[in-house]
């Protein structure tokens, strides 16, 4: 529902859209890409899954990574800057996480950040960023759906839809 | 099924996988997240949504998209030898297609390639490049379910698993 409605406002404004995504692993993209007309704005995403494609792919600083891991705030401000330049989009949604079975790089299964970047909210100001962190519970597929959900959430909210 | 296969087989012959999608937009790389310990085999992914993407992203030559356009054959090739290569896979499998609506570049709703490329089956010979052409019954979210499934199974009967 989310989806539809980010799309609409951005096809609304001519403004186009981006993924960068680890541990949801593409249905960030899907939940996009089901629209009827998704490709009036929504461009493409990277799925950089190894933490080293994270670097490679989306160029975020390997500085970055090896010191604060791939499970980290500032890593998922940096994918989603690194899928807004790659693909040439206005704004970007990202995700990094532990969808479990296993903790990882330090942190507890459901561990998730989202992270959003677009264009500055009025002319002088800094490009936008908003970053979630959240702990989600359940299985692996719950915590992916409810990342998937988070990054939509917070896209909505940031270009005021909600 | 296949995709939990493959990533076992793969595993075993210690060798990675990556994947480039247009229609499936995510779904193909989220068909292999799914499976518990995918990350010591699935590296990541492309979703080259956007054509001139297929090209920036993916090194798919522009010649070839405007004379054949997104979706053909060798583009589909290409997509899979551009996300081998970008990801640094042994093997990658691509979709390209037409979901609907409306036809495509003069391809029909449901017209849609797959490809895998992979190392040579024996050593001195060139490597693998399977494409398959389907025409998909359905809308669609059928059409791109049948394209993720259509990959996977030419992946695991390039892999000799089925």
């Amino acid at each position: 529902m989310h989806a539809e409605r980010i799309l609409a406002a951005l096809r609304d404004r001519g403004e186009t859209l981006a993924v960068a995504e680890s541990l949801t692993g593409g249905l960030l993209a899907a939940a996009f890409v089901e629209v009827p007309g998704a490709s009036r704005v929504f461009r493409g995403g990277i799925v950089a899954y190894a933490t080293e494609l994270k670097a490679k792919l989306l160029g975020v600083p390997p500085p970055l990574l090896s010191s604060h891991g791939p499970v980290d705030p500032a890593v998922a401000a940096a994918l989603a800057a690194g899928a807004r330049e790659r693909c040439g989009a206005d704004w970007a949604a990202a995700t990094t996480g532990v969808a479990g079975p296993d903790p990882q790089a330090g942190q507890p299964v459901g561990r998730v950040y989202v992270a959003v970047v677009g264009p500055p909210a009025s002319r002088g100001e800094p490009d936008r960023v908003e970053v979630r962190e959240l702990t989600l519970p359940g299985d692996r597929a719950a915590i992916r759906n409810g990342a998937v959900d988070a990054a939509v959430g917070l896209l909505a909210e940031t270009l005021a839809l909600v």
